[in-house]
């Protein structure tokens, strides 16, 4: 049986010694996240996440949800621990305090999600859906749906969805056929069929708010005539209790390859009344604010996979004894040696680590930049991290996902045989995992906005951004014979990036079928980059803890060592990216797509 | 639903323009194996993979192998397509005359192979085991078990499996605890439990055949007191029918996260008679010969799924219509272009073709020497073949796996969110694909022998005459400007081979860790200048017969788009590897077990 271990320490290593969180103590949310207040909720999370949660994520594999006529019930056991979920107000943690949260900064929610997703990813994606609900109303609806919606979204008694994709249309939107009718009263009545609809219904709260985009009847063709609308399940009165149904049911509950905890709903709106969210026509833009943190949360659940399958990873290779060390036996009085003595093992571990680290600090990172957009002290500092979030969102959830996907697979093969057997978890977690590589904007979807939208936004101010802060930290570790071994492979790493940028600048302009073949290389070459930077200031910390003799020794001498390993064995792949972006398109291009 | 159509005008641009099959015909088996003869074989098998066998995968996949108090029945309609195959004399193909086979070069029943193997991989399993097993005894059991087992094994009434693994041993075969206890009349009682018996219990033949490994009492501990022993399912009578049970029972079915048309199966022996294979305490070696062909079996499936996966995605590319090019509508009446216009999906397709076409050719002329080594007019040519053999087979079985199954991980990718859902059969590409990197020898292990074994085997003969092969094959590309495009990248590319050796040589010796660390890399170097050398050879016959005008034009022209992709985009990644492997042992020694 699989388990699972929330990963502490290394979490209080980032915000203590690295991201340095008390030094933002003077921001709105942060000022109440006091380094006590925060180890206690990380504390708390890890072991709700490990007590309640995992021990449902097989069960809700085995079980998946159950559909009859229209009801959904999820796996035995989700809704208790859903129940519990909300009693502990862990759904409000970074939700407004005027609509009930607890008003803490966005990167101790990243953190409970990472947490929670590793433990039961398809359980978590039920309050991570309602978030990312309560997110577009806040930042979109009007007071009035704000009133009515959020305080309700925030204990999670009621919870919410995204409805984007519909059978002909996932990454081209302006396909999107579901329609608005406007009403005498400003309502709407909605029509049409959504696909693929996570938690479009379950049995764990009395309401669900479906968030719908539609096109208002007249409207223009394309994504510009989208609109968004907030259309609950069931009507709600204007004292606020629960009423009949909106008109709203779930077609079918769809039978797929993962994540069999977390109803995929067919979601029919026949004439539902809903309520614009934002201006008529700006559905997209509203859209975005949500998916952005959906893509945040996507990307989480890429690490999530990957930590939750590299612990377990770990165990197999300390219990197993098979064959013997290469440099002869290193525990002669057994039968045989664990296999965690052969270099293969260690090799494939310490690429899961490495990137683990590397990745949750990169999340924590780009929390914090999520927070000090809203927050910062003044517009400079708050477009600069405004504009880190927009360039590195695809990124995150790109490479995140893939890279946390590929790990799980590189876990089960740590188990042998056993890792294909359903019993050991390993299977389910690479099952689980698969989907965050599609799902919020496929990747090569999310290669294409960073190369073609995030590159050239605001004439490519947020990308020197990047350089200019990846240059500065290099800058300040020259010198420092300790961490030479980071800043080559980084130097060049960063110097494989701007050359794949300058390519892109000549080739990408006149041809952009260029930039298009060179996309998911380019979104990988830039997650390497930022990961090595991370590792960066990771090492640094842990080689000035060392230098002081302070903290736990060992803990910060196995940093510098996976940091070694990141440089060693990941950083080299940036070149192979670089070559493969300066092939170009015109072979791709040229073969007839019937030759295919 | 997911379709396939055999790849046949590619086996035959590769048997009779590049690997030049007709060539070969004073060999033995190769003699009946006329060009006409072999095309109606190879389109036979193509229909019958088509309409008989790819119907049933998804019902396999979906209601699996059933089991009951031991008794265990395969999915609906396996039964009848197996008697159709056995009728049709399929399991023969490659089997020798003398025992009902029709004699035929083993490149014809690798072809076979891989169009079941897409097909229906679960499925053609059950034949491919029985193959190995008739293999097993046909090179090494006596004249009486040939006359006994071999006749039935050839017309498919009976089949065969493979026991090796134990729950506590899978690699380390040494441990092994099932043993043999000599009677009277030279026949052994065979006591033990075995797991992960692929077709170790089915309903499709009268009996079963089963090949184990155990330990005869007293025999030394280790892999050196390992013999191989026939074990019945059912006592032959002398006569030839098929009597009792022989105290052999299945004891579980698996529930695994693919294949689940193959009965994966715990198998207990308890008592059962069996009769020495070869020689005693020689176990290891009759296995062998059975894991050699297992293992080119298991590098076909990693093709194979690579195949299906990606004639199904290219469908889907076809037909998706979502965006428009970045160049401009290609198709402004539809309301979107066909996603097959965006270069990364190209890019993710021809990834896939280049390594499949070039795949099949490593296949194909890795199977011909196996044959050569059988029937080769000289000992020289005959140890030559052998030598090819020994040291390509772990990077066919580890290369063609992995990247087989990345393979049908992209091309699920393509589908978007409708390749999550199980009805688009893609995942079940997925899942079943797995296996592949793991049984009979997991990839790591692969690796190693590579390195470990086959390397150093005859002071590095084989490698030697490799590297004057590809040499050879450089050197007549040399002067041709068509083919500088393949030139250069493949010469870098064995560089990089040349280099990862030499680095092993200086520092392997010295420190075994240092190979077992660059294993991994270093065989799929190794496997990217295979397959290198098999798209120099392609690209070169396409461009003789364009030159000359002969033949399809069109496909030839397209063998030479997809040579470029390959030496474009997959072959800069010798360059990672060779990285990795000099960067060495060191680092990920240095961690202490407990602090991974």
């Amino acid at each position: 049986m699989p388990t699972y271990k929330a990963p502490i320490t290394d979490v209080e290593f980032l915000l203590n010694d690295v991201l340095k969180l008390e030094g933002y103590n003077t921001l709105g949310s942060f000022s109440d996240a006091t380094p006590d207040l925060v180890s206690a909720i990380v504390a708390e999370a890890g072991k709700f996440a490990e007590e309640v949660m995992q021990p449902l994520n097989q069960i809700g594999d085995e079980e998946g949800c159950g559909f009859d006529n229209g009801k959904v019930t999820t796996p035995k056991g989700f809704d208790q621990a859903y129940r519990q979920f909300v009693e502990n107000g862990w759904g409000g943690l970074s939700a407004d305090r005027e609509y009930g949260g607890q008003g803490l900064p966005q990167v101790i929610g990243a953190i409970v999600n990472e947490f929670a997703s590793s433990a039961n990813m398809a359980f978590a994606m039920y309050p991570g859906l309602t978030h990312g609900a309560y997110t577009a109303i806040f930042k979109h609806g009007s007071d009035e749906q704000k009133a009515t919606y959020l305080p309700k979204l925030v204990t999670g008694e009621w919870s919410g969805t995204m409805n984007l994709t519909e059978s002909h249309c996932g990454t081209d939107l302006g396909l999107m056929r579901t329609k608005a009718q406007v009403q005498e009263d400003g309502s709407y009545k909605i029509t049409g069929t959504k696909i693929f609809i996570s938690a479009g219904e379950h049995d764990l709260t009395e309401n669900i708010i479906h968030l719908v985009l539609a096109r208002i009847e007249g409207a223009v063709d394309g994504i510009k005539g989208i609109s968004l609308f907030v259309v609950p399940r069931n009507i709600i009165a204007e004292n606020g209790t629960v009423g009949e149904n909106n008109n709203v049911s779930c077609g079918a509950v769809e039978e797929k390859m993962g994540i069999h905890g977390n109803s995929t709903c067919v979601m029919n709106y026949d004439g539902a009344t809903g309520w614009l969210v934002g201006e008529e026509h700006k559905g997209m833009r509203a859209m975005f604010t949500m998916m952005n943190e959906a893509r945040l949360g996507v990307g989480i659940q890429g690490l999530a996979a990957s930590e939750v399958a590299y612990q377990n990873a770990v165990e197999y290779a300390k219990d197993r004894l098979q064959g013997r060390s290469l440099t002869g036996a290193k525990f002669p009085d057994k039968p045989a040696d664990p296999i965690i003595v052969h270099p293969d093992i260690r090799r494939t571990l310490l690429n899961i680590k490495s990137f683990n680290e590397a990745a949750r600090a990169f999340i924590l990172w780009s929390a914090i930049k999520a927070d000090v957009a809203r927050w910062g002290e003044d517009e400079e500092a708050r477009t600069a991290a405004d504009d880190h979030m927009e360039l590195l969102m695809p990124v995150i959830k790109g490479v995140l996902t893939d890279t946390g996907f590929q790990n799980t697979v590189a876990a089960q093969q740590v188990f042998g045989g056993h890792g294909y057997i359903r019993e050991s978890g390993m299977e389910q977690f690479v099952r689980d995992a698969r989907i965050a590589m599609i799902y919020e904007g496929a990747n090569g979807v999310q290669a294409l906005d960073l190369v073609g939208r995030k590159l050239p936004r605001h004439g490519g101010r947020a990308l020197m951004g990047f350089f200019k802060e990846i240059d500065e930290n290099l800058a300040r570790i020259k010198d420092n014979k300790e961490l030479d071994f980071v800043h080559g492979p980084l130097k060049k790493g960063r110097e494989d990036l701007e050359k794949a940028t300058m390519w892109f600048m000549s080739n990408g302009m006149s041809n952009p079928d260029n930039a298009g073949a060179g996309s998911t290389d380019y979104m990988h070459l830039f997650g390497l980059v930022v990961l090595g930077l991370m590792w960066l200031q990771m090492a640094e910390s842990a080689q000035e803890k060392l230098d002081l003799s302070k903290g736990n020794t060992d803990f910060m001498k196995n940093k510098i060592i996976t940091a070694h390993h990141f440089m060693q064995r990941l950083m080299p792949e940036t070149a192979a990216h670089l070559a493969r972006i300066e092939s170009g398109a015109d072979t791709m291009m040229s073969m007839a797509s019937e030759a295919f």
